[in-house]
């Protein structure tokens, strides 16, 4: 049985891997466009920021050790075709061959790429995106080569990440968003929270700015906006990523929202033996009911681990997203999961909301940390979506409502959970039931 | 209408509390033994430890703030007798005279004091448990006093949170545990490592010894085993605690499960108009099917909250706990919840188990955190316990496994739930995934 993995990153891997240690006689090729393999594309920002000193760090596992498991890696192996008849791709060597390599199964794990937005000057010196580690190495260089001021364009999770990436490596920065607010994920009056944190911290952050231009001479000197020019000499473009689909779409497999490859629960794009996984297909959303296109790591290697199972006979089904994320930016993380407003909104759902403000753990501990708990849940109390914003651990404490819009809680159910208290790790009333007991309040009123 | 509390700490004041913002018109009338009011008795080890800096931090409210709510605490006034008959408690005020105080509705929360092991030498000077402020702060004399070598007698949660207090305060330790593993409410292996990391911490850990006798003259001397003298200055006793439920029995209220007062989920006793919550009570469990006495901060505040909303007319019901639990011994957090094996095995049920060892964070960023996840679940993959043990907040995250209990989640359920992931907060497969994906391929076999 021949197994083929296009894509040789989070869900490729996870997919190559989960297929062979399920069928150890299966042959299992995978081929990556990219020289590194197995790399954690999440870990970029900590690369860029110092905080992971060296870029090998990132690397999961080399080709070598795959090898061992009996799984091939073939990088630098750029897959031009998909043949769903002949049962074949067409694959352009390093050195510049045309081979075709027939599959039983095949598994599009191709990721997604930074989007590019159409304003000129991207091409400049000292522009870049984070996507990958040639590309986060560049700007390594550059931050040691001396970068004083930069711009990042987008304030979503990777904008986020790379302001605290460069404040950690003492660069000036200005984060422009087109938008009213940063991360676009969470509702306004959350954000607000994100905003004045890392404004506090000196980060100059514009809202509702359009970029017009990038400037300079083959190296940026600057970012032109409708309120003006901003001189820098580093510029980060991180304004959403896109499925990379086109190779999928060319052999004829159906594309769903936002053009991402669509695929079932099995993980069966529309062509048979063709699967597919991660950042290059949909996700199916537990509260959407529909599918939609999130992008994150912990995604794709669920999704891969499905894929690679399935490929070889098995019968594993993806249970879907609620939507969870969680970042860094400063001091402050920033959990959510579910439903925000906007989606509620767009959904047709109108949703209540409670916000309140609670310590991390006991409030005589010392450091006890600060954080914001918002809740959205409907008339009936059932919980839609909750977000965190809060000092160290806090946001993590998100799972647990992540867990809960799994097993479709209400508030009154989330009230009477038993979370664990002790001073050093949370107050004696859990942030989730505090927020829980005052969303009951208002709906009892 | 007149509300009666009896007890001034967790359950008490969290009854009072919502009596009164339920129902502003009733008067509301608390009687504490003792003279701290609202105290948070679960900071006590944090304030021997010298963490909590201050005996008046641990005051979460003063009488005079409750007065200002409206609610009249009364400290230093001792329940003598409750009245159902009559509808009236009897009460020694701090001057001695014999008052009685009718009421309408009466709630209990009498909490629990520390078992007194039958072994000579409890009163000489030097020996202590860790149950008041009082007491504690006379530990904290002894300490500044000059105190060396101290022996804690009992491995459970308060004797292991001494441990972590006397260390950070210097002082040498022996602990002493009659059974053959420390913290008794998880598993002999997951004990280990706790034992082990003491010990690494220099702390003289001793199981399986009994102790004989505290010996000394006026003041400890040491401590007398069957492997032995312990010489010492200071002796902690921390065999367990047992309910103060005698005043409910003498009322003749029904008591259940280790002499805790028996309650239904509307917090009511035996006996109309006489509720009970908290530590002097005993809890549903929602895995026994059972009522259980494990009695615990998080637990007392939300029975009393109950007791105090049904008191004046509410019609609340107690969700029940599933004996989730949480500490930090030294640089290690343990956390709980469900059945350990021991108690399967009580109840009759054979469990499964797999144990997992994980990282806290992405292995790339600093300091990622070890720990150990091990989970139980039946032969139809159904979760019935999981237990922590592991560094920084890494026991918090028992909460999930907690949540999938009371939704009486798979490990198939859980292995399929959307937890937040980025570098700074998990490894991209959480540990609660890893857990579920091993349990999950140990049961297809």
């Amino acid at each position: 049985m021949q197994i083929v993995v296009i894509g040789a990153v989070a869900a490729g891997m996870s997919a190559a891997s989960k297929a062979k240690r399920a069928q150890p006689q299966a042959r299992v090729q995978v081929f990556g466009r990219e020289e590194h393999v197995s790399y954690a594309a999440c870990g970029l920002p900590y690369y860029i920021g110092g905080v992971v000193a060296q870029q090998r760090n990132l690397i999961a596992r080399t080709r070598e050790q795959f090898a061992q498991q009996g799984i091939e890696v073939n990088t630098g192996h750029d897959v031009t075709q998909i043949l769903p008849q002949q049962q074949q791709i067409c694959v352009q060597t390093p050195e510049g061959r045309e081979v075709k390599v027939p599959y039983d199964k095949l598994i599009i794990a191709t990721g997604a790429r930074p989007k590019r937005p159409s304003i000129p000057g991207l091409d400049l010196d000292g522009v870049f995106t984070v996507s990958t580690i040639p590309e986060t190495e560049k700007i390594r260089k550059a931050i040691t080569a001396g970068v004083k001021r930069a711009v990042i364009i987008g304030g979503g999770y990777i904008g986020l990440e790379t302001v605290d990436a460069l404040h950690l490596q003492g660069v000036e920065i200005t984060l422009l968003q087109r938008s009213h607010q940063v991360a676009g994920t969470i509702d306004p009056d959350m954000a607000e929270l994100v905003q004045e944190h890392m404004q506090s911290k000196g980060v100059d952050v514009q809202t509702q700015v359009q970029v017009e231009e990038i400037f300079g001479s083959q190296t940026v000197q600057g970012v032109r906006t409708d309120r003006g020019d901003i001189p820098c000499d580093l510029v980060i473009v991180a304004v959403g990523v896109q499925p990379n689909s086109e190779l999928a779409q060319g052999a004829g497999i159906e594309l769903g929202v936002k053009g991402a490859i669509q695929v079932n629960a099995k993980m069966e794009t529309s062509i048979p033996n063709i699967y597919a996984a991660g950042d290059c297909a949909v996700a199916w959303h537990r509260l959407y009911q529909d599918n939609a296109y999130i992008p994150l790591g912990t995604t794709a290697n669920k999704q891969g681990r499905i894929a690679g199972e399935n490929a070889v006979g098995g019968q594993a089904e993806f249970d879907g997203i609620v939507g969870t994320g969680i970042m860094k930016v400063l001091d402050l993380g920033i959990g959510r999961t579910g439903l925000s407003t906007r989606e509620a909104n767009h959904l047709g759902k109108g949703l209540e909301t409670v916000t309140v403000d609670v310590s991390n753990r006991a409030r005589y501990y010392p450091n006890p940390g600060q954080g914001r708990v918002k809740l959205l849940f409907d008339g009936e109390g059932k919980i839609w979506g909750a977000q965190l914003v809060g000092a160290d651990n806090f946001a993590k404490r998100i799972d647990v409502f992540a867990t809960a819009l799994h097993a479709s809680f209400s508030v009154q159910d989330l009230a009477g959970l038993d979370l664990s208290y002790s001073p050093p790790f949370s107050p004696v009333w859990d942030p989730a039931l505090v927020a829980a007991n005052v969303a009951q309040s208002k709906l009892e009123k």
